[in-house]
């Protein structure tokens, strides 16, 4: 099979990091207890590293994709009637293809946001529909980190939100599918803007970042976990061979090898940035806080640059494209593509 | 790690056979268009070995785990008011922890059985439901092949379940979780008893038999499967990286890994029979078609083996546990069970 | 229109009582608030009356039909993955078309019963999933009082399956869409059997006996209660002109108009009963504790009956009918009936 | 009980108008077999007059509610993973509590509009998402008529809307709770802008224009109506007394009734603007099409005058009420209004 470019399509088009298959085959031994229960010493001891990261409180689930990280935690924290509130353009509103609607029997209440950050001032409206019996009533607000658009909420904005949420009996979700990017722009632990920040349930990705397969749904609170393990068979996510799941997360938990990876992501986005900056064909287009880079591109080059190396189009009609870098990116791909740009463009 | 006793608890205490590990590792280069596109060539070639094993009018399309290909592939069947027919002791019935109520709002309709197979004069009253508005109206079949109980259907018997379903306007569902260990127990290809048979739609199950991950759902039928995808997308089972899915069956369809494995399982199944045989303390209470071995033990020694090899209690009632054989299970292995068991007997 | 003669079919083939239809006719005075709000007297009155039959504490909720009365109150106690335990025959499990598996997501565990009733030592095999991630985890046991089979539970027997229920950490529910049948042939007030037994919700029915549409969900714990409004509201049972369903209640709740419709109802069951003995040719099935009596009329007689005086078959094996009583049944009617019998038995 | 002034409120606060009334005691004779089967003759006679208002095509299905027409005639149409489009004010969208999320598992993308209607152009960008599989699939355009902004969309509005959906394979949805209104509004016969105009599914209403309780979900072609009657026994909409539903449905569409209370109302709703226009501190916010006036009124005299006829705030922000009018309003309830308005503002 010929070696392909890299791609600038998505962080999931990179493959597994040597780190996380080397901990794959490790786990490779005998027979081990199916399920994740208690005699699983992988699942045992990935658990205990997320007790590191986010504290002695948390509980841990494993589950096979970012959809049901989402879904699954949110849902259970959820009564049918009960709605959650996020960003228009988040993931879980627009790119599910109705996994809430149809798992949680849950309605979205959308914020059209700029840059993909809601805040309390814009979750205010909901409320008003609590109490009125044809009104959904808000309970969860949803929130992005990193955001669809490439943004990154600070800790205090994430406290800020969480303690609206609570003062108002509603419970804040993140949907960390690149919290190790998030972590790694903003130069603090996970727990800063998770645990110690308010958060009451966590999609924690680690698929996106260098791993085969798998999430994990993180609870803050003991009473809010409770069950969960009923929901996530019922919602057809408990792998059997769960030892595989475990072992990439014990591993990515250790010795920062979540850190060593977004690192890279993140600064090769921004050494994208800093090559596409000089040319003014092109206009950068948001705040590269992670590893995403959006940027106004020509529409009838597109095409042409596609061709070396994919990447979506994010805005058909501005001609906004999304550029991501992956654990796996090197300068050498970013010069690759800066000179595909300047071939295409000279032509 | 200490070097733990292989289990005979369940197929899913093994791990990954060398071959499968070989070939995730192997795909694991550069960048590959995610969620299974079209620019995925892995993903392309599984699908064509489907193709081969099971002729060109198959789609086969990859999901996580065995729960969700049952679900959601008897689901995209169904519509709400439409009901399940299956053998109680059906895994879809008993162990998905209400997955197909959940996702699919199907009532499942029992059938009390000896050996967990069904025929159709057991359906049949059932079928009195049908024009009733009153009570849900029996559209699928689903039969486990292996089933839960350790026996398998010949392809003749397949036969007569399709045509008696397709006579009334149902359809047939396999729940092929073993469906490997089923062909090697019939010694016939997989389409003797699937394609040929007349089975609209099976759960192709990989993990049980060597795989880290991933089923397959497979309809026989093109007009069944369309618009499958977005409900493997709204069932939380697209997986972003699919080609580590898709190489391991691509592997696995080659050059008869899979029958390799399942006739090393079946083979181990009926050694370990032939090794209980001689013991008049026990009772082996099922044919052994497949990798399962049923048999009745004292209760007073179950927990002195369980703590040598582990193994599950099947009827608390009767003390008849169950004991099933892998890809991984070892002539050493039953000695060494053999040997427990007459030590503990001993004393 | 000609007159018809009465059937036996079912007591929801009868009209509206008149001391119901006057007071749809008084409550259709000006305008009334919509949808039960806190200025509907009618809703407020009625209310006021569960109160005093039923006790301070509990909370009624009007819906449209026992269906939703059913399936809305115990899908509130419910998550998706607990399960309802109830009789096989029972009303829930059979005759909504798969209404509970729809709206609750809910699996009903079965068990099988001779005369419709069930008790602890039944209900306790379920209970060996509680804890088992793979089972669905049993929450609710429901009960019907009446029974499909037209047996009546005493109030020690509710009280016994609900000391169990609490014991294990379930609930109990009981299906009263022939509540007051069950009343009167037990000769005791509701609360004895519901308030005092310990049951946790109610489907209170009126339609079977008198009314024109309308039942209740009651709860007898205000903590249960707790936001039903909204499941009510998304299940689409939240009448919009809310004081005719309310003002039905009132009346009927009043007065003993309900004890007076359930008596005549089971009376003319006793007399039907009376009446068949002599006929040798026929066999009384069940006790008639209440309004129905089954019995086994010769097959090739049935529709020659039917022909004047409708009714189901209940078991098409055994050649047993149900013949239901109603507020509206009239000795004359059972004489018609018993003249028919004789004239199509002396051909 | 003390006569109350007639409210503004909903024209669901007001009763059962005399005709309506006096069928359901005409109905009230003898026996009839439930559930609207072959042998009750009230379903049969208000199903033909359906035919005779709408065309010979048509199937109508008698459910209790509004909420129920709409979500079960849509949820019949779509798969889960299929999409509602419809105005951001549609009652569907805003004021069910999420029943179409819950019953349908059905996303609904919403248009904001400044009048309630929408048009293909707004449609056009949703479908976009076809064939991408991480996006709900639009199938169902769903309108209001009237609008729940007081607005009716002509016959040719329809007309383009149908033929835009089916050019799109997708189906058109009405929601007709106040479709009397709007017929008379437009001064056509229904089918103008039903039958005739294209659309594929009719939620009939009558409740809001002097029923007791009852709507219809029409279906205009067989195909689309097929097996209807599950997911009607399914959604807990079947009416076991279903006579009384019928009988007023025959009787509202026999001789013009539903002409004669539209007229009514929406003659009213003139009377009422034109009574508003001369007040200066008043600014009638929309065209008054139908049997709504919307009004901004002065914030701090709004209780006062609700203290007398009650009504809703529409929008708090601006201080716009909706003033609804009803079968039985009067050219004394607007007088009355005035006066009290003129008292009001005088102090």
């Amino acid at each position: 099979m010929e070696k392909l470019n890299k791609s600038f399509a998505s962080d999931n088009w990179s493959g597994v990091c040597p780190e996380i298959m080397e901990a794959l085959q490790q786990a490779n031994v005998g027979h081990v207890e199916a399920y994740g229960e208690a005699n699983d010493f992988y699942t045992q001891k990935a658990t205990a590293k997320f007790k590191i990261h986010f504290g002695n409180a948390v509980s841990p689930f494993f589950v096979y994709n970012g959809t049901a990280a989402n879904v699954l935690g949110i849902s259970h924290l959820l009564r049918s009637y009960q709605a959650i509130v996020s960003a228009k353009s988040a993931h879980l509103n627009e790119d599910e293809c109705g996994a809430p609607e149809k798992f949680g029997s849950s309605k979205i209440l959308e914020i059209e946001t700029e840059d993909g950050k809601i805040s309390p001032g814009e979750v205010e409206p909901f409320l008003h529909s609590i109490g009125f019996q044809h009104h959904v009533q808000p309970r969860v607000i949803s929130i992005s980190e990193v955001t669809e658009k490439g943004t990154v909420y600070t800790p205090e904005e994430v406290k800020i939100l969480a303690g609206f949420a609570h003062s108002h009996n509603l419970l804040l979700h993140m949907d960390g599918a690149r919290i190790s990017n998030a972590a790694v722009a903003l130069n603090v632990p996970f727990r800063d803007f998770t645990t110690d920040a308010g958060v009451d349930v966590l999609s924690f990705g680690g698929t996106k970042n260098g791993l085969m397969f798998g999430e994990a749904v993180v609870f803050f609170d003991k009473n809010l976990a409770g069950d969960f393990e009923y929901l996530r068979k019922q919602g057809m996510q408990l792998h059997s061979k769960m030892r595989f799941i475990s072992a990439q997360f014990d591993r990515y938990l250790t010795g920062d090898l979540w850190k060593k990876n977004a690192e890279t992501a993140n600064r090769m986005a921004r050494l994208l940035e800093k090559s596409l900056r000089p040319f003014s064909q092109l206009k950068i287009t948001r705040s590269v806080d992670a590893n995403g880079v959006f940027v106004i591109i020509p529409p009838e080059i597109i095409p042409k640059i596609q061709g070396h190396y994919f990447f979506h189009v994010w805005d058909e009609n501005t001609s906004e494209v999304r550029l991501m870098c992956s654990w796996d990116t090197t300068e050498e791909d970013i010069d690759g593509f800066t000179q595909v740009l300047k071939n295409v463009l000279r032509d």
